[in-house]
């Protein structure tokens, strides 16, 4: 799967969709098939690289020119193909902007407030390019912050000082750190799923909007290596000036007044050319159905595409995938064993584009989903370190993967050793809950995977699980860089697998909890106090706020109140159930299932209808 | 019941609501509670009537002035009340507008064509009061048409050709024809429930939007009776223009050229005194829980305010359905028999403001009717007439209401001893359907009563049963005036009350059949007929059109015959269900349960979110 890059929609995504057809169907699942997507895409010119120059205006000459692709040291022979593809951002407009030394603006991380401090310096962004780091928010807003405000132009790059902090020696392949040349790719379209079909699915009759209405970037972005971005940043001049302590970084530079290079003569120039490309995507679904309950729906999925080789980001979670599912076809053969409840996997294609054919299918199958759909379990990436679990939940399954966790072996000897047994051990000591303590941290599922049409857009609990790393840097050090290998996974992250093996063991757990439960075991109670603490939230924040808007929080309290008090009258209620009566156990299944979906407006938030 | 008015949102509504509650309770209901919706309605001045008056310019004094209210010949002892409303539309704007002579306009039915007629001719609308008569489209839809092109008042009237085609002599007491003195009331508000909170329901706690922001008319709208409407037709003058043909009535004036009056010196002012008023209005559900299945919901409804005394509506429809619950329940107590699945039984409040209480029941219980309405059985009258049944339904329905119509003895007697001893026999005979020669006419359910929030936002199988007048009026001659009265029902429709007692049997019949059989016996074949010819209709209408814009038919024709071999592929699966698995059942249940809500998009139709 890391052999060679699967880029969504190339021919190389389609072979890889079918060589999972074919695993699912020679494990001997019941049903597997091939579902097509007609979408916008996004690549860079096979030929024309995307690169950021700096010109000498007295000649026209570039005195220096940005990397094209990251630099390919050899580190495994994995990484030894030709024709990469160029260095992009996904969706960044074509465009060629040249622009002054004075004209070129370093923001920071990118956000708002960052642009805001700007701004109150009197920096207008009319006309600007920008350089900004990554890390702090999603790239898409920054390039949707920076065009808002004027902006013609965004670099984005890595600061080494969240991504490689233990110096320029200790990185990839010595470490699972950063090295100096790499350019993380990503998308940076805001909204998920086709950009020219919102709200219904790409399929073949699906009517498609004119690009130019399309909610992608009008402005040119290119990532560049933090290498590369020191020519620029070292080259900016002026007097130093004040900034919030924590604009500088790691690359050695100090932010200038003048925001310009120090050469006058300089200019800087941002060529994008990519291209916005109609293409077919698949996503791949093998189903196991349920013996007892066929129409009811544990769905396991996570995308196949990845940026470029993505041993990380998808396939360490994708190869659990289609270990899970060998598992449980072999103990299917060897015992008789059926699910209860129907398995659905699904390999789900151009994630990397901003969860396009995932939610495409959530969008084609809302009405099954929702009525049939009793989780969403997903696994992007089965590692991304070693050093503990991470959770992302919605708080429905809070218990199903607490339980999990404990029945899970640990992976790590040392950690074994010292008494911590179970995956739950170190995870309870690594990553404890600050607000109730004594639990580990429980996130909340947010929209950064396929899980968004599922838990967000229908109301279908999800939950995204890996093994992740310490907290010292911002994410994943070689996310959607060309260094996330097979030998950075075979022989920094995970020698001997083992840590992929919990996480596919949990994973398995947890849909076998859910496949086979008479009572769907879901957390009401943690639900309820988790909706309690989002409203005290919500009422220390902006309390003031609502009360001098005259508005009162009387009615949400109360339905807060009301929750509980409801979920302990059911909860009294479940122990009456008589469990060999199917349809008293459907019934009250059915109103479990049904609590996530009543949190789900079809209509969205006020002004922005993708938000449900 | 139909003793006093019960105008909905008032004093008098909510004693009915009451007087339900009690009714159900007393028949030993399993649960019965009234819901409340907090929701803007409209009602007269108490004290200031709506009048339309002819003034001579020359002393500003009225020569002639409309009649407050409709005049009370005490043709029926419950006539009698003092203190019946003034007569008004529904949300009518208030206001004040006298125009001159020559700016009142006949626009015959007050049609887009009407107006385009008129425009043709040169006659401008802005600054207009528009005369027009009821009957052809809905009378919201005239005052909406008559607003956007610029008029200032409308007033409106019933045609005698239309209403009381056998002459002066001819109408009530005497038979069910409409007096000359009668004019009927109606909701001029376009978009149905509640105008303040669209899309959400009217709960305490719900946001309102602004009045002036809410869908309700900006012109003064105003019903009179036919001997008024003659007072200012026949007053017009000019010479004779040409007009198609069918835009002379039945008061013996011709349409004249310059469409002002003979005299001069004579204005006409319409002075509306209406009041939006915020108020409370009630349902009250009653509910048989279902012993096998009690959370799939067979719902029956009605609503219980009337315009005035409302005995054909809607009070015809809601004796009959206490009678029916009466008779459950009795059922229930002498055999032991309770439902297979649960029986919802609800009194409507404010239907005739707009199908405003049920409206925000179901979007208020939105995702529970989703996932657990079977059907939902109207029968907003049960008689209005006596010469045959007249349905509305859902294609989903048709075969349970045709077997239904076969079991239910003619209540007719000489149409028994004609030979046609069911209901079904008559109705094939005087509404026999053109386009299905042998079957009975089957009408496509609209949205004019409480079925649109079920039908047409939810997606749950609709139909809505009566027996009619023949086809020589437009709609029951009596409909919305004060004349709606039990003598009407009692002397003149139902004798005896044969009628009601057919309807009723026809509406329990069809509501156990949806109760008790254990596989479900919806029409899907019809439902698969239905749209082949919808879709013909549409290729005949409009495939000129969408030829002409370079579009394709193709999909739509594909996934129409594709629906058909679905439906014989799932007829065959069914004949292999184990009847006596529950859950096997309860899955091809299910499936065909959400067949209707497949065909609703919660987004609505393009810039048309209240279309689903």
């Amino acid at each position: 799967m890391t052999r060679k890059p699967s880029l969504g929609g190339t021919e190389e995504e389609r072979e890889m969709a079918r060589w999972i057809e074919g695993h699912w169907k020679d494990q001997g699942l019941d049903e597997v098939h091939l579902v097509p997507y007609q979408v916008l895409l996004s690549y860079p010119s096979p030929d024309v690289p995307n690169l950021v120059r700096i010109i000498d205006s007295n000649d026209d000459k570039a005195i220096w020119v940005s990397a094209p692709k990251a630099e390919e040291p050899l580190y495994a022979e994995e990484d030894a193909l030709p024709d990469l593809p160029f260095t992009f951002n996904g969706y960044a407009f074509p465009g060629n902007v040249t622009v002054k030394m004075s004209d070129v603006v370093y923001v920071n991380y990118g956000r708002e407030q960052d642009f805001d401090f700007l701004e109150s310096e009197g920096v207008d962004m009319t006309g600007k390019i920008i350089i900004a780091r990554y890390g702090k928010i999603f790239r898409a807003n920054i390039a949707e912050i920076a065009e808002a405000r004027g902006a013609v132009g965004v670099v984005l790059f890595s600061d080494p000082i969240d991504y490689s902090p233990e110096g320029s020696s200790f990185v990839y392949p010595n470490s699972y750190f950063m090295p100096p040349s790499a350019a993380p790719f990503g998308t940076v379209k805001l909204v998920d799923g086709d950009p020219l079909t919102p709200f219904y699915p790409a399929t073949e009759s699906a009517f498609h909007i004119p690009e130019d209405e399309a909610q992608i970037p009008k402005v040119p972005v290119q990532p560049i290596s933090p290498e590369d971005a020191w020519q620029i940043l070292s080259r900016m001049g002026g007097e130093p000036a004040p900034a919030p302590s924590d604009w500088q970084g790691g690359l050695n530079f100090t932010r200038k007044a003048d925001q310009g290079f120090q050469q006058k003569n300089l200019k800087l120039n941002l060529d994008v050319n990519n291209k916005n490309t109609p293409t077919t995507t698949y996503n791949v679904i093998g189903i196991i159905k349920g013996s007892v309950e066929p129409d009811r729906y544990v769905v396991l999925g996570n995308h196949y595409d990845a940026w470029i080789f993505g041993a990380v980001d998808p396939h360490s979670g994708t190869a659990a995938m289609l270990e899970l599912s060998r598992l449980l076809m072999q103990l299917s053969k060897e015992t008789g064993w059926r699910p209860r409840r129907s398995l659905v996997f699904c390999a789900w294609g151009a994630e990397e584009y901003g969860v396009v054919a995932s939610l495409e299918w959530t969008e084609q199958f809302e009405k099954q989903l929702a009525s049939r759909a009793v989780a969403y379990l997903n696994v992007d990436m089965a590692i991304e370190g070693n050093y503990t679990l991470r959770t992302k939940s919605a708080p429905m399954l809070y218990d199903i993967i607490f339980e999990g966790t404990k029945k899970i072996p640990n992976p790590n000897p040392e950690e074994v050793a010292g008494g911590r047994t179970t995956v739950y051990d170190t995870w309870a000591v690594r990553r404890p809950d600050t607000v109730q303590p004594g639990l580990p941290l429980m996130q909340f599922i947010g929209s950064g995977s396929d899980y968004k049409g599922f838990q967000h857009n229908i109301g279908i609990p999800s939950m995204d699980v890996r093994y992740t790393h310490d907290n010292v840097t911002l994410g994943e050090p070689m996310y959607h860089t060309l260094y996330e290998t097979f030998a950075l996974v075979d022989e920094i992250y995970d020698r001997g697998f083992l840590y992929h093996k919990a996480v596919t063991a949990l994973w398995g757990d947890v849909a076998m909890v859910l496949s086979e439960s008479k009572i769907l075991p879901y957390s009401l109670e943690a639900y309820a106090d988790f909706i309690s603490r989002a409203s005290e939230d919500i009422i220390k924040t902006y309390g003031d706020l609502i009360a001098q808007r005259n508005m009162t929080m009387e009615f949400f309290t109360e339905a807060v109140a009301n929750f509980h008090k409801i979920v302990k009258d059911f909860t009294e209620e479940l122990k009456q159930v008589d469990l060999e009566n199917p349809l008293q156990v459907r019934k009250v299944n059915d109103q479990q299932m049904m609590v996530e979906r009543a949190f789900i407006d079809p209509r969205g938030l006020p002004g922005r209808p993708e938000y449900k």
